[in-house]
């Protein structure tokens, strides 16, 4: 207790730091081989486009990219992205259904206020992404898992889940969903399974977040639309960001809703802080006008699925049999299961001493179960650290198993 | 009641759309002469100085400043922070006591959400910035006002209220105060009372928030010390802002305060947005090692000191006697106290057609007290604005008061 804990809010002390972040400011500055962030590789960023394009902005309309903005964002970069959402297979929207968010986490803690009461019933898959179950931790909802494994989600558990709370008169709120090459687990929901979604959402009336973060990095393969672009109802809320596609330095993200949703975030954001940056949003529109974005997709996903392939290699030559992997189709991450005997959290101080570091299953788990689980980056490593980092993992996991 | 409203959470229904942001979009594309807004003068916007520092931080640090970085900010302009506070007289600070926020919007957002839970006894003049109001309103506090006259504010009303909580066996919590060309009053605490507000602090063990928005703005006669230069027990939390003295588009502000505090806020804005973006970070870092914004800030004054002269000769000559108006000695606002009988929201309707917008002033005020009161800007204005605008407003009054 410090000399000023005593005025902290009852809702602030429940948050506890994110051990991806932690981890993060353990291997700063170290010779750690780093498999726990979710770092693009920095080869991606299109540095000499955002140097030419930010000159032409300052020269063209400082007045306009250095001043206040409007909260919704830029009309210039909303209007980009109703043409960029449909590259994704979502027509028929408005400059009013989008809303730009410093970064998509902003887009996370926002929708989550306000949309989650305590004791309300929410819906997530079981690993999923750790900041979002951090915000949601926050508003104290009785959580229902949909178990995702290395062959995708269980949509039949989730059908499950919500008949059991309906049944107990409850009411289901909320799902939050990531369908296409899914953090952590690297896994993609197939086009059968995202329909079977939204009829059981109409059927329950559950409103639908959909985390879109990697849609653009589906480098094998088709990848099904998401379930924005097949939601008829405006029950799908979907979450876009130009943190894997352009840069995260940059935090810009954006929701695409019903207009109904987007005024209750625009108005929840003006207390949070007052609008995004506006230079940020010109840029993110040039980039998206000039066609950088578009145009650096092939590249990204070739890295990427060159460096999966490096890793999927380099784990089949050293993991041992009794442990499963997901092979990503898409995205930054391998997800691993090992036999259950593994505690990954307690195993890490041995990966840091020998110098890798992974983010243990545990905190992707809104029960903080998984506990013999990790999640693996492959886009931020280089190929020699893959393989002599995965290497020193196999030899760790065998002693473990012995 | 649209189609999504029952699935808003409690927390959320008590927004409401802030009056100055609901103005400005009447105003935008419209003839209409705003002193409304707080917008800086675009001239002040250094705008090839920030496009060379772009590219120059773009061809050296690419890979860092398009990356994601720290939650606290960046180590570059944590470490220029430290030293340009020392501007501001605050001293013994280290990078540690510094977190850097989007805007200083994102300050007060977080900072009440640690501080303030329901009920707990807040202090704030009466009137405040009317979006740190609105922060404070989602929290639920009991209101206690310190009135600004347009000489200034009453310290020994906030004896009287910190006096008459305590007797109540109430425990006050913390004081939100802008001693420094106030928002809206444009009124300056003097050092005694400054002293005299830290000894109260110590005395009622009351935290308090310190917005210096406007510190490094006063044009005339000697700035007074921030609170936090005086502040010898880690009591007072500094929020510094980018917006005034660089560009407001970049949204970058700042805390100076106890690392006991700072690290809550760093744990509360992981959740929020991750960080700050890099790239401005790196933008602002240099534009303060090269001097940039510390050369500039004698040309930013002397331009407000112009356009203030020039609104305050305009109010001289078209205001009618019974109107008080505060003389600011910095920042970008006149306040002004009209007769009792004119309501200035509603006449604000009039006032619009007419061609003039201003900020009703029980914005302002905690219990929206303050109805003959209004805030106008002239930072932004163009000089034959200025003139032409206060002649209307000045009409329209003399007219109200007939």
């Amino acid at each position: 207790m410090g000399k000023w804990s005593s005025f902290f809010s009852t809702d602030t002390k429940s948050l506890k730091s994110s051990e991806i972040r932690d981890l993060l400011k353990l291997t700063e500055g170290k010779s750690v081989i780093s498999f726990a962030g979710g770092l693009p590789d920095p080869s991606t960023f299109p540095a000499e486009d955002i140097s030419r394009i930010t000159e032409d902005v300052l020269r063209s309309k400082a007045s306009s990219a250095l001043q206040y903005s409007a909260t919704a964002g830029v009309a210039e970069l909303r209007k980009e992205l109703v043409n960029f959402s449909a590259l994704r297979g979502i027509t028929g929207i408005r400059d009013d259904n989008v809303f730009v968010t410093v970064g998509s986490q902003e887009a996370l803690f926002m929708l989550f206020n306000i949309l989650v009461d305590p004791g309300d019933h929410v819906f997530v898959e079981r690993p999923t992404y750790l900041t979002a179950l951090n915000v949601l931790r926050t508003r104290k909802p009785i959580f229902h898992g949909m178990e995702v494994s290395e062959k995708g989600p269980n949509v039949l558990q989730l059908e499950e889940e919500l008949k059991k709370v309906s049944k107990e008169q409850g009411k289901p709120k909320l799902l939050y969903v990531i369908p296409t090459a899914q953090n952590p687990a690297g896994t993609t929901m197939n086009l059968d399974d995202r329909k079977r979604v939204l009829e059981l959402a109409t059927q329950y009336d559950l409103l639908v977040v959909e985390d879109d973060a990697y849609g653009f990095l589906v480098f094998e393969g088709e990848s099904p639309p998401p379930l924005k672009a097949l939601d008829k109802e405006g029950r799908v809320i979907y979450l876009g960001t130009f943190s894997k596609i352009l840069s995260p330095g940059l935090r810009l993200g954006w929701i695409v809703a019903d207009d109904e949703i987007i005024k209750e975030v625009e108005l929840f954001k003006q207390n949070v802080d007052l609008h995004t940056p506006s230079l940020n949003q010109y840029i993110a529109a040039e980039a998206l006008k000039r066609g950088i974005i578009q145009n650096n997709l092939p590249k990204i996903r070739s890295l990427y699925r060159q460096k999966r392939d490096y890793m999927l290699a380099s784990i089949e030559t050293h993991f041992p049999s009794q442990v499963k992997w997901s092979k990503p189709v898409g995205g930054m991450f391998v997800f691993s299961w090992l036999p259950d005997k593994i505690d990954t959290t307690k195993m890490l101080e041995d990966s840091m001493r020998r110098g890798v570091a992974y983010v243990p299953g545990s905190s992707f788990y809104y029960d903080y179960g998984g506990r013999n689980t990790m999640r693996i980056n492959y886009s931020f490593p280089r190929k020699e650290e893959i393989e002599r980092g995965i290497q020193i993992l196999g030899s760790l996991i065998k002693e473990k198993l012995q």
